[in-house]
C-alpha cells in the first residue's frame, strides 16, 4: 500500500497525475489519500502531524510524502526507511520527526533525475517514482546519509504548537497525555482554557480542550471555531499552566 | 468492495484513517468514497439519501456508515446486513431507512470494543474494523437485536423535507415518483415551484422542480442557488399542492 | 486504469456512483481520479487542459471524461481510441483536443442507451458502463463515425487563453514552450507581464509568468492571487508581445 500526505488540497490535477504515475510504475498497487491538507508550506508542523499519524499505517506501507515550499532550490531529496515503513519527501523537516521517534532507520539522498524535471512538481517527477522503482525492486541512484544531518535533526519541534487547524476550526496540537500530566489549563494569551472529555460535555460556544482520537490535545469550541475565536493559526504557540 | 458514507467532508486525515486501517485488515481490498458530504449531524436525512443511493452499490458489498453526532455517547454500534449489503455505523437513524425498505434483514449490536477507543471516531476505531473482520471472516463479538428496536424504526421519516444539499445549492428532498402523482406544484411558505423537465427549459434565475438522477424531487435554481433563493437547509419541509 | 475527469467537485454523491457503476461491472478495476475541478461548464478550456495531462496516463488506460452542460439535449454520446488510450464523453469539444493531436484515432458513437437514463447524469447512466463494457470485451451498441464530424474538429481552440484556475489562482494558459519563442512579456489588458522560472525569484505580491509543470505558461502571483488580480476567469484571453 502506497499512501499520499500532501498539502496539494484534493482539487486540481496534481494528487490525479502522482497517482498515474504510480500506476504506471506499480500497476495494481493500492494508493492511499492519507490526507492532501497537511499544513500548506509548513513542513515542520506537517510533519510532527504526520508522525502522529504513523499509527494507523500498515507496517510495509510506503508514503510520499511533500509539503515543499523549496521546491526546484537545492535542498535534498530523501528516500527514508523508518521501522519497516518507506517515506519519500524533501529534506526540509517534513520527516524528521518520524525519523526522531523511529527505532530502526536508515536514510537516503535521491541522486537520480528524471528526464523530465519541472522545478515545481517534484511530487510527480522525483518523489512518486523514487518510491515506485524502491518498492518494484529497481531502486534509482541514491547514497547513504546520516540521519543526524537530516535538517531539523538537532532542534526538535515544539509540540506546544498548533500542528494542524480541521474544518472545524478545531485547534491540534502537538502534545499528548504524558506531556500534560499534572497540567489542567491551557493558556492562548491571557485566556485560559479547561479541560472536559467530549464536545458534549460543554456548553454551546465554550471553549475547551481535550483529548482527540489522536491522542493529542486539541482546542475546540462547540459548535464553533476555535480558531476564529483565538485567530490562531498553524504554528502559534500554547502554554501550559 | 467497501464504499464510505460519512459526513467528515474530504479534508484531514479521518478518512485517510479509516482506509489505512482497512488496508491493514483486508489488504488489496478496493475502498470506493461514496461521499464524505451528507449532511453533517443529521443521521436520519442522511439515512434517507444512503437508502436512495443503493440502486448503483453492488449486492454484496460492505458500507461503513458515519453521521454520528452521539459518537463517544450511550447509541448502540450496529452492524447489519440488508438485501445481501452489509453496513456498520451508529444506530442513530442513520440506517433505519436502509432497514425499513429491505426484504431480508439481520441486525446486530457490536458488543467488541478495541484496546484503543477514542471518544471521537468510532469509524476508526470501531465501525471499519469491526466491519473488515466481519468480511475477513473473523466476526468480532456481537448480538443479534430485533430490527424493530433501532432507533426510529417506528417512526418513518418524512420524505417532504430537504435531505441534501449539493455543491451548487440545488435543493434533494425525499419524495420520488410515486409520491408526487397529480402534484404539479411545490410550496415553500407561500412560494409556488412549478416542475421543468431540465435546466434548460427554464429562464436563467428562474426556480422550478425536477426529478433528479436519484429518481428524487430536486428544487434548483437555473444558473442560481435554490439554497440561498430560499433560506433552506437540511430538514426543512416543503408542502405538496 | 481507469481515470476519472470531470467537473462535479468532489462533494456530492457524483464520483461515488460513477465508481460503483465502474467497480459493478469490472471488479477490481482499479480508479484514479485524474481531476474533480475541471473547468466547470466549459469543454472547449476542459479539453485543452485533458490534452496536456494525458502525458502522466498510462497507454492502454481508460479515461471517463465528463464536462457536459449539454446533458439531457442532442450532443451525441462518444466512445473513442486516441494512441492506445480509451476515452467515453460527449461530443460538445472536450474530446476533440486529444482526437486532433493523436496519431491513431477511430472514434464511435454511443448508440446503446440502458433502462434507467436520467436526464441530468450521462457520467452514470452512459459514459462509465459504456466504457466498462467496452474494457470487459462486451462493446455496446455503436457506431463508428468520421473524426472529422466530432464538434470543433475545424475549429482548433486558441491556445493564448486560461484555460484552468488552481485554488491558489494561478492562471494556466493552453501557450506551451514552442509558441513562447522571442516572446518574452504576456499582455493582459494593459498589463505587461515578464517571465520567472521560480516563485522564489520575484518579490511577494509580485505578478509573473512561468511554465508550470505541465509545460504550460501559467500567470502567478507569489503568495497572492493572480485572478483576482487580473480579475480573469477560464475563457479569457491574454497577448504575446
Amino acid at each position: 500500500m502506497i499512501l499520499l500526505f500532501t498539502d496539494f488540497g484534493v482539487e486540481g490535477p496534481y494528487v490525479g497525475q502522482i497517482k498515474a504515475v504510480l500506476a504506471k510504475r506499480l500497476p495494481g498497487q493500492p494508493v492511499v489519500d492519507l490526507m492532501h491538507d497537511a499544513p500548506r508550506f509548513r513542513p515542520i508542523e506537517a510533519g510532527q502531524l504526520l508522525a502522529h499519524l504513523l499509527e494507523d499505517v500498515p507496517v510495509g506501507s510506503s508514503l510520499v510524502c511533500v509539503v515543499d515550499p523549496g521546491v526546484g532550490g537545492a535542498r535534498r531529496p530523501l528516500l527514508m526507511e523508518a521501522d519497516g515503513r518507506f517515506f519519500s519527501g524533501p529534506d526540509n523537516g517534513l520527516l524528521v520527526e518520524v525519523a526522531r521517534a523511529a527505532r530502526s532507520l536508515r536514510c537516503h539522498e535521491i541522486l537520480w533525475r528524471p528526464k523530465r524535471l519541472s522545478s515545481s512538481f517534484h511530487g510527480r517527477d522525483i518523489f512518486a517514482p523514487a518510491l515506485a522503482s524502491q518498492i518494484a525492486g529497481k531502486p534509482i541512484k541514491q547514497r547513504q546519509i546520516a540521519s543526524d544531518s537530516l535538517v531539523g535533526w538537532d532542534d526538535p519541534a515544539d509540540p506546544a504548537r498548533i500542528i494542524y487547524i480541521d474544518g472545524f476550526g478545531n485547534l491540534m496540537t502537538g502534545l499528548d497525555d504524558a506531556m500534560m500530566e499534572g497540567v489542567r489549563v491551557l493558556k492562548v494569551g491571557r485566556r485560559k482554557i479547561s479541560r472536559a472529555r467530549t464536545f458534549d460535555e460543554v456548553q454551546e460556544g465554550a471553549i475547551f480542550w481535550y483529548f482527540n482520537s489522536l491522542g493529542l490535545v486539541e482546542i475546540a469550541v462547540n459548535q464553533g471555531s476555535a480558531a476564529e475565536l483565538l485567530g490562531m493559526q498553524v504554528g502559534s504557540g500554547v502554554t501550559l499552566s
